[in-house]
């Protein structure tokens, strides 16, 4: 996801997981909510990596914290938190915050 | 890591990186970072993901945007960015953001 995309003030939100061992439905949830993020008011874009076995990290960008906050809400979204919670995570976390700066491999100064 | 380390506000860099192809000394160099990173003043922690074959997420997490800065310009630290930026990444990019709310599992209103 390109840098040039939009500029800092936006926010971010941070989510890191680790998978139970079995999560059945997983896979579908997901694709699902990758479905309906996109056109949610606000959503600027997100990028997430996954160690096999491991830590799952995804980090989405918002305009604003209110429309995070907003997504975070949405009906379907709160069914997902909520069997994400209850059976698909064994650990989660999740961190919101503002992004200030930036720069990639062509704004760098190295 | 867990979330009652430290308390926001403190600073997130969130650390994106698609691997080249071939990247010879890339383990080498990250273990060695991991190794120097744990000492800098104002750390408090990172995390880490990567998708094989895919996208990369670093999140590391410090006490001030200036502690970040100065890890940013330590000696070593600024070889390995140089290396990274000719050789092992084919792109990455950066953004410096400041935490301001979090929860878990444990803390959530789910």
């Amino acid at each position: 996801m390109s840098l040039t995309d939009f500029h800092p003030p936006y926010t971010a939100v941070i989510f890191t997981s680790t998978l139970a061992g079995n999560a059945p439905g997983y896979e579908e949830m997901a694709a699902r909510m990758e479905m309906l993020v996109v056109d949610q008011p606000g959503y600027l874009g997100h990028e997430s990596a996954r160690t096999p076995g491991g830590l799952g990290i995804t980090v989405s960008y918002w305009r604003t914290a209110q429309d995070a906050q907003a997504w975070k809400g949405n009906h379907e979204h709160l069914l997902a938190q909520s069997a994400g919670s209850r059976t698909w995570y064994s650990d989660y976390s999740v961190r919101i915050a503002v992004v200030e700066r930036q720069y990639d491999r062509s704004t760098s100064p190295h």
